[in-house]
């Protein structure tokens, strides 16, 4: 399914050190990621919630931020799947023009929420839901709005828990030994992305193919530990299609707060290309050489149909085109791209049949354990986070938090 | 209308070397830009034909990639305005769903071209006009289709200038001594901006406020090169509005494209906060130390009356946010994220009144001329981008141009 080739490396790569952390991270006390797409889990409550969803709103408003949202959020907008229920997003910023934007776009329609937050007590998805819970109050009173209250949240404790207790919420679970970044796989990802008409379980049958053949995952976070000790310090993630944009930022997320602590890591930053080549293309080629790239190629064309006419007076010079699909020069953009940039720095080929959910599912596994694997050899933990509080802690401060 | 201060640098910035290369900026041949806001440029020519493309059609295709379109969607997905016309975008990739969802989104609706290219050799742009030609000529008929068409392009020779007049289309231009991402202010940007309802005056009249006073522009460029000089090598832009998301995507080509060569340049970067402390963020606060960042603050709140409900229960301990207003929260983020930041890296903190089109055009030619500076000190052409034909040769041999 994911076939892994590695370009122009000088650095010595080590896939025994790689391997060798493999026990270390499966018992992690935050490793529950490491086995979940072999456990085959049962997903008849999500799917029967999705479908009281779809039945009942037009709209199911997902309130997370972080890892609570970017995964399934990036998957939906990579499928577009079709649904009678569309999942909008809030409680990600404390933008109030992007929050007005939610509220205009439901307008008087019917709406459910799903409130993800492990604790309850960040405070972009807590604001997010009291505004939220007094909309559905409004519009449905005080006794039908909780059933229209689905808490993705921690099983025994936490205030978003206490609430939900008391007031019958509908409950799914943060399992307590994933973090949020690694937690797509879970009913954080699997409920927004049921009612969004996502095949979920293609998404965890491709993880699970990947979870069972680990080389590839091995090799490419024993490349990135030597990259980054040959200090390379900055990666760039290259997608040649658009729709795949907030992957990158759910990868983004992944590495970067996986890997960024003392002093250490590998930037992520993430490009679509060929719109880029026009853009960071020129930095890439021929700027600092402290950089390297993964490139993701999907390799079954798109639209084979769209193709170039041919044009009787030729003025632009693209006869040498006509009847090219759109896909097929793309594709032939890619393999130039990965010339050109492995002639200057290392570029990491990814190989994937199609955009769909199983080789998405097999390319969130890929991630999370390659990162997971980096980090270790990096000598960072790659579970915790603890840069995070520090400007929550100014905030605090500033707002006067009791 | 901006205000600059710089927290935390411990280089030695050299405002003095930076005022002394503006002479060399203003004399070479790609400056354009540097006079431009001060020349009062005669708009009727672009209102004009605003207002006709407004009275005939719903949609305004712009054809464009890199400097030829992301300016001026930058300002319109920023200030959203009003128009009978909506502008849409394509030709900025090769991915043929994203050209569907073009062709999809316009249906049977009327429809004009804006095709913006210098030379009309760039492929993406090339090959989309050629469609959207197509597809005006289904609907409108050979003599009716360029009437509806746009160009923006060189003024005296190229392959679109040859057509535009063999065709009869309506030309704009693309100053010969302005490079693309220099691009937004001349007819490039102004016209689709005019379209999309934009008050370009305004606009023009926040850059000719910035090419008055170029002190801060001066003490930003001089900043940069000390910290380039100083081994920092990745910079992050900052916003704490999503809608400001495409902005970020036209400094990192500004940035990365003038600087990014013979192996020097900032690495650019771009978060959406308060999203990204939930991601990137930890990576800011404690990952390699090569890393600076420059906040955009605008200090007027929106959405004023968007405020926090108090709660009877207060279950999830909201309520010392009760009454305060969800922009004055977003703005103490703001704050506290530069106190936590620049405990530890540079910060660059750009204060300004509101998102309008005024302060926008003040950023741009902030941007452009402090781009230009840095980049001189540097001791690279700003204004080339010759890495950009490598992968395109490999391309071309792969598609076998003649």
């Amino acid at each position: 399914m994911l076939e892994l080739t590695i370009l122009n490396n000088k650095e010595r790569i080590d896939p025994a050190a790689a391997t060798a952390t493999l026990p270390k991270i499966k018992s992690d006390p935050m490793a529950g990621w490491y086995n979940l797409p072999l456990e085959a889990p049962d997903l008849s409550k999500i799917l029967s919630a999705a479908k009281m969803i779809q039945a009942q709103s037009a709209y199911l408003v997902c309130i997370g931020v972080g890892g609570s949202y970017l995964g399934h959020r990036a998957i939906i907008e990579a499928l577009e799947p079709n649904s009678p229920t569309k999942v909008l997003y809030a409680g990600n910023s404390l933008s109030p023009h992007a929050l007005k934007a939610v509220f205009d776009e439901i307008g008087d329609a019917d709406f459910s929420v799903n409130v993800i937050s492990k604790s309850g007590t960040t405070t972009e998805p807590a604001i997010a839901f009291r505004l939220f819970k007094q909309k559905l109050i409004e519009k449905y009173g005080e006794s039908e709005a909780p059933r229209r209250i689905y808490a993705t949240t921690d099983a025994s404790t936490g205030i978003l828990h206490d609430e939900a207790v008391a007031a019958s919420y509908a409950t799914f679970t943060v399992p307590e030994n994933i973090g949020g970044r690694y937690s797509v796989l879970t009913d954080v990802g699997l409920l927004p992305l049921a009612v969004a008409g996502v095949d979920i379980k293609e998404l965890l049958n491709g993880a699970k193919q990947m979870a069972e053949h680990k080389t590839p995952a091995i090799r490419y976070g024993a490349l990135r530990a030597a990259l980054a000790a040959g200090n390379y310090d900055t990666e760039i993630l290259a997608t040649f299609e658009p729709r795949l944009q907030l992957f990158g930022e759910w990868w983004k997320q992944l590495f970067g707060e996986s890997e960024g602590k003392d002093g250490r890591g590998i930037f992520p930053a993430s490009v679509t290309y060929t719109t880029d080549l026009h853009s960071l293309g020129q930095y890439v080629q021929e700027g600092r050489r402290n950089i390297f790239e993964t490139v993701l190629d999907f390799a079954e064309p798109e639209h084979p149909d769209l193709t170039i006419p041919s044009s009787p007076d030729n003025l632009d010079n693209l006869n040498y085109l006509a009847g090219e699909s759109l896909a097929h020069i793309n594709h032939q953009a890619l393999v130039a791209t990965i010339k050109a940039h492995s002639a200057t720095i290392p570029v990491v080929q990814l190989k994937l049949p199609r955009i769909s959910a199983g080789t998405l599912g097999a390319l969130i596994y890929f991630f999370e354990l390659s990162c997971a694997i980096s980090a270790k050899l990096q000598g960072v933990n790659p579970f915790d986070q603890p840069g995070v509080e520090a400007y929550k802690k100014e905030m605090f401060k500033l707002l006067g938090r009791p």
